[in-house]
């Protein structure tokens, strides 16, 4: 039995999505077919639309619809001398959410990785060269992922400010907060013990 | 920080997939925008086209884009005088793998689940009767689900096989090939028990 023409090509397109499966994709065309047909219309449209008008902020290149986006506008964020560096979209909306930093970000979509053809430029260093050069940044703050690629590009980023002289600081490695001690791996448990502070007691 | 309006409407329109979340709904549509524009933009059309074009067969109400499918349309399987009644389409292209098989589908798209409103006419057992009362049906398998809901909805058409003089059948149920003995539950095991076979020797 051959399915029809456009279910077929519901159940192969699917397949883009992250996890998906052959059978996960049949699972998920059939359900919508059968119980969320209005869903399915609508997340269609939504992923067109999306995908043909989403674009990137020209100054910080996090996603984007206009030019510029909200958090380069403000002008508070800019006069605060202080730009957080992150690997996706997704890091600075966590970031935001801690409603701890009010600078602005450089979002590199991805991280050094020479094997893969990634390169400084693929992940803009030459754009955010050109923001140190104009001399309104005090600090960057190098919030990459704490993994061997992201250790190497926050290097790599740490040594352009130094040639700036701006001042480069790297987020804290160390036990997560509410976490248990024994679920902790090693490596996070030495970067805890070596990032230790003095307990301040009034 | 506020996300786009495109964008924020994709990550809520996501959540119609089955078992995606706020988490995973934001996560994959950061995926697609950074890494695979073409394959969201390719899903988008998809969908939009499967909602639309795909209905249902006027015959056995299997998903179809022409008003009859192909499995209702050949002679041999019409000819065969058997006809084998399912939940839903993804059960008809499981038992078609098999190859067992060469009568025609009955697809109830659901079971009998009276506290949900679903009667006998919701899921298509008038139409059914219909075709009963042609004739030209020897033989009904009852290959619903094993759940409480398949098995009276398997009782109900069973009852209205009997009006019709039409003998109907139950699919097998047991342990599974391949299986393991231990992992089998209890109700498995029993089936298993009460509907042994004698082994032939030649």
């Amino acid at each position: 039995m051959k399915l029809s023409a456009n279910l077929t090509q519901l159940i192969s397109s699917l397949r883009c999505l992250p996890g998906i499966g052959p059978k996960s994709a049949q699972r998920i065309a059939f359900h919508l077919l059968e119980r969320d047909r209005e869903g399915g219309t609508q997340l269609g449209h939504a992923l067109t639309n999306a995908m043909n008008k989403v674009g990137h902020c020209q100054t910080c290149r996090t996603f984007c619809e206009e030019p510029i986006c909200e958090l380069c506008q403000n002008p508070k964020r800019i006069d605060s001398g202080l730009l957080c560096v992150v690997e996706s979209p997704s890091d600075v909306l966590a970031i935001e959410q801690t409603a701890q930093f009010a600078g602005r970000y450089f979002v590199l979509m991805g991280h050094l990785s020479p094997l893969d053809g990634i390169g400084p430029n693929e992940i803009g260093l030459d754009e955010l060269e050109l923001q140190f050069a104009k001399g309104d940044i005090q600090e960057v703050i190098l919030a990459t992922n704490p993994t061997v690629e992201g250790e190497t590009t926050a290097h790599y980023i740490a040594e352009l400010c130094q040639k700036y002289q701006i001042s480069a600081s790297r987020i804290a490695h160390g036990v997560p907060v509410g976490g248990e001690l024994d679920l902790v791996d090693g490596k996070t448990l030495a970067h805890a013990f070596n990032g230790r502070k003095v307990v301040a007691i009034d």
